[in-house]
């Protein structure tokens, strides 16, 4: 924070830490006018049947289509994550939107609820209603999926709730394409004014949290920021959820038998915990494997030089992690230099003890970028002790002999505990946006242990329900109303009905 | 909070102030055990079909009923509500308690879901799961509905937490009564030891709240104490979430057409804002009404002594808030002196300027006792303007001149972003136990605009969704299983199918 009044964030290529161009904060009368504007257009968003705003999704997603092989360029430019991954990344952006769009029209997230009056008790109605304007902050390490219109951004407008977004300092250049983009397809499709903007810089980033106009913040990164922002809602006078889903390490389990065919294993973990250069915060970031197994060794074999990282700092951070890996007791195993000239870091795993791994040890920290732990265990009971030690996580993953490995109940059992999703075989990077996702987990992997970031109950995080009482047609919303006009699943009497909208 | 190391609470008779007996606080070696036995106790109560909960769940009711008439007499001892409302609510106890664990069985609240693996995602099972052990802060007006064993014991046990109560200091003894009936229910239709244990004092509710094995808190009573247990939960190393009920203003309107029969608004007002004393969270303290309309002193005339209050600190805190609106600009129109000898407190309606309703302004604030203010609008749009000012709360209520009303929609509307339950022609007092329920609402009224601690969704505090993907069914618990087991409702492939469990 600087007491200056014009600050900018300027863009870099991560390949060379040459600058790109600079993007000025916006001031604080500009974030206040997009506040007030979307403050404006919720009633109106809200109001709109779940089918419109799915148009209005549609047509941001068709959009982004239309312009992937510019995003892509630019984004290669900013981010340097390689051209393969970003195509794919755009896609998985379009699909999102759609997802959620198809998930707001669908209706069950209404959680609409009629119970007729009886001798007893009053006729009550019960829905889930938009929170209002929703302040998004974007992620470095996922410019499209978790950025400017990534999970939050789509699941909050899905939800009825307008959108101001913070974008990303890693990639301001890309992000002002995306919001013209989205605000053109907005527009377009007959959204009100209001209902997405996008603003530059941290003071911005503040005054959002703090302003009277936001209901909820959605949040992607690292703990220390998300916290942050935890805390500095929880100052308001009327607090708001944040709802934080930040880096952790994602635990990766080896059962006795299944580590029979360790070369693969080594270069699936390894795969794993370098893609995208370590910026993944479903990482697996240690590995738990058999004693005499030889996992440290044959992951040091498969290891191999990564590409630059997003930023200066996340670079930096890299080196002085592993520092503090190796002061808590961890030993280096193997380093490879990255490639390149920019920001490079080197792609490293480490060994450590398993009596090490205490709560409050920097061990059980995440380290955002390509590096991993390998520690390993004598027996499935010291393997679930040790489990049962760990910080909350987004995801984990176990490597068995089968479904039939007589380990495999228990170590399951043991790390569905610590996270929000347990992949059996599957390595924990890569998150589908399906309805039975869920991308979250127990503090600190997240702010609130019962929401997701991605999947169809995203949306749930951005309504609140509100209940009517002996209330005629007259004064219930469409999704109450007796003739049932948004044809929505409904429960009437304690029943579940289909609906018919999609 | 003092430093001698015995303590005890006395329990009192209102209508006297004369004491009925102590019970010494529980020694934190206790408390500790109790959690000690809930968090051993919290895999197999997790693990517990839920049809096998709601046998335990009814055997607590059933034994409730069976010893109603000990319960009332103690109650009211202790309580002086009288037996009718008393008895009332004994019954109400019973049946919220089987009700939350017919939802339960019913499985909607698990949110069972199976996506199969398609050509780019894999499978994903997701289901709620329970949190672990729950602290329970009774209500001191509710001993029976929000007591002991009332909506918060009902719905975390029916989720399948652990349940650890802190006993309201208004009735230990009643407290101690309805923790030994459950405790030996419990026992006796096989649940595990450790499912339920009951504390007492206040440094034991601060142990319960600090505690590693607590994995969230549930709270029903004041803004004070409520907003104390979410600062010492954000304090804690790893962060749970405290699910806060909290006293508010729930306004009252009465619409310009409204206000053709005066007189019996007038009486219904007044026995709502007066039963229990006033000591209702739902208590109506404000009526809006049209200018001129005479309501001040309609309600004046209606105003009628009331019981004693629950505690000497309930007592001489109406006295107090009192002095703190007329110190905000309102004035006294009636004060009735409360009858009794005991802790009575004297029902007051006061009148105040709708311009002096300002963020911040002690008017706004909830009077935890027999208290009204009554103020007059202009017109509807003066009127919006003055809700949009007011506190979130947890209802609120809209008299209209029927269904036809032009004003009712837009007064609705408004009062809808206030709250979490608007009531068209009923006073918000009553709380029906029904799958629409919404008891909670917008900051300041609870801590986490998505609770409710009536109604079905109770049971949604206490769990959190986890994601098992590519899982075989072998480590698959049985709500994901292929074979459904517990005949769920679930939703495959996107398509929500109905169960038949119940």
């Amino acid at each position: 924070v600087s007491t200056t009044l014009t600050h900018s964030e300027t863009s870099h290529d991560p390949r060379t830490g040459q600058p790109l161009g600079d993007r000025p904060d916006s001031p604080p009368e500009e974030v206040a006018e997009a506040l007030r504007a979307a403050a404006a257009a919720a009633p109106d968003v809200a109001a709109a049947a779940p089918g419109v705003r799915r148009d209005w999704l549609y047509a941001v997603a068709d959009a982004v289509d239309a312009r992937a092989d510019e995003l892509v360029a630019l984004a290669e430019a900013e981010t340097a994550l390689g051209h393969p991954r970003l195509t794919g990344e755009v896609a998985r952006m379009a699909g999102q939107l759609r997802f959620y769009a198809d998930v707001a029209a669908e209706g069950s997230w209404l959680g609409a609820t009629l119970d007729p009056a009886t001798a007893t008790a009053p006729a009550l109605a019960r829905v889930n209603v938009p929170l209002g304007p929703v302040a998004v902050f974007g992620a470095s390490n996922f410019p499209f999926g978790f950025g400017v219109l990534g999970n939050d951004t789509g699941s909050a407008l899905a939800a009825g709730c307008p959108v101001v977004v913070k974008a990303h300092p890693a990639h301001p250049l890309l992000s002002d394409l995306l919001g013209t983009i989205a605000g053109e397809a907005l527009t377009g499709a007959g959204a009100p004014a209001g209902t997405f903007a996008l603003v530059h810089g941290f003071e911005a980033g503040t005054q959002l949290v703090l302003a009277d106009e936001v209901a909820a913040v959605g949040f992607t990164g690292s703990q220390r920021a998300g916290l942050h922002l935890w805390r500095l809602a929880n100052g308001r006078e009327r607090v708001v959820p944040v709802f934080a889903e930040m880096g952790t390490v994602n635990p990766a389990v080896v059962t006795p038998d299944g580590a029979a065919d360790l070369t693969s294993l080594a270069a699936g973990f390894v795969g794993s915990f370098t893609l995208g250069s370590g910026q993944f915060c479903t990482k697996p970031g240690l590995l738990l494997a058999p004693r005499g197994s030889g996992a440290a060794e044959a992951v040091a074999e498969a290891l191999a030089p990564v590409g630059p990282m997003l930023t200066r700092t996340i670079a930096a951070s890299v080196d002085s992690c592993v520092d503090a890996l190796v002061a808590a007791g961890a030993s280096i195993v193997a380093r490879v230099p990255g490639d390149g000239a920019g920001w490079s870091a080197a792609a490293t795993v480490l060994r450590a003890d398993l009596a090490d791994l205490r709560p409050g040890s920097p061990l059980l920290d995440e380290v955002f970028g390509p590096v991993a732990l390998v520690v390993e265990y004598d027996d499935v009971a010291t393997l679930v002790d040790a489990l049962d030690a760990l910080q909350g996580a987004l995801a984990g993953s176990v490597f068995g002999a089968g479904p039939d490995d007589a380990d495999l109940p228990a170590v399951v059992d043991a790390l569905s505990h610590k996270v929000g999703r347990v992949a059996i075989g599957d390595w924990p990077t890569g998150v589908a946006w399906t309805w039975g996702q869920q991308h979250g987990g127990p503090w600190p992997a997240t702010t609130d242990p019962s929401a997701t970031s991605v999947g169809a109950a995203a949306l749930d995080r951005f309504v609140r329900p509100v209940t009517w009482q002996s209330a005629p047609d007259t004064v219930l919303p469409p999704s109450l109303q007796a003739g049932n006009p948004w044809r929505l699943p409904r429960r009437v009497g304690g029943v579940l009905l289909a609906g018919d909208a999609s």
